[in-house]
């Protein structure tokens, strides 16, 4: 994928990161591409929004995307490195393509998702990395609530 | 713990399983229980019943639950050995212990979980067996797609 087609697949996590801070909310979000590079569903980080911890910015996108065959061809992106929840839905459903906005507030499993065959781009984006560095400044006691932190 | 208390909590996974199939779904059921052995949540699969590809037995829990702030003295109990997606939610926020149903009819990240430090213990229950063997034999394109394979 060439920088501009990342970056605008990125541009739609970030819109979803930056309506989850305006909420209140975890500023994460991500999508969920189709093979075809349309979104299949959209999602963000809705803790604080609806009290739930289930629902990260990745799991939300894939949620809205509804059943699918196969993920194989799809294309997750999120503005931060997943967590293991997050990375452990890429892994178990054959997710091809993982795209994060950054991964310098957060390191989570992406490593791990490169040794399991899933192509990984790391885009160390400064929007991604302000909103991120903004939030766990702000709020740290939730942010750490988000990640299982004590 | 001793094998009658966990037998209790394994009761309430395979109720919430029960119910699943009762309803058409995937029989998976689960149960996050405090440190005092209280249940904190109960959930099961419900990908056929909410059209929901993210709602596994485990997040489900997980969810009705709500937010806590420590997930280190939890128990989450399971019918099934944990996808990836579910035992990465386990590693993530820290669950301290995980009960297993079986793990005969699928194996997901128990033992990386147990490398991590999770305390695993696993049942080998017959009516978990049952539960996912019948299922299995009766659905399969439905458990592929629960499981991601194509």
């Amino acid at each position: 994928m060439t920088s501009s087609i990342t970056t605008a697949m990125l541009d739609i996590a970030v819109e979803q990161a930056r309506i989850g801070r305006d909420e209140g909310g975890v500023p994460i979000g991500a999508a969920l591409f189709g093979p075809d590079g349309a979104v299949l569903g959209r999602g963000r980080n809705r803790r604080v929004q609806h009290d739930d911890p289930s629902v990260h910015g990745e799991t939300d996108a894939f949620r809205a995307a509804g059943r699918q065959r196969s993920y194989r061809d799809t294309t997750m992106v999120t503005t931060l490195s997943p967590c293991w929840y997050c990375s452990g839905l890429v892994r178990q459903f054959g997710i091809g393509t993982l795209i994060i906005g950054e991964a310098r507030t957060f390191q989570g499993g992406h490593d791990w998702l490169i040794e399991h065959g899933v192509d990984v781009v790391i885009l160390d984006d400064p929007r991604c990395i302000d909103l991120m560095t903004a939030f766990i400044a702000e709020r740290p006691e939730v942010w750490n609530e988000d990640i299982g932190e004590e």
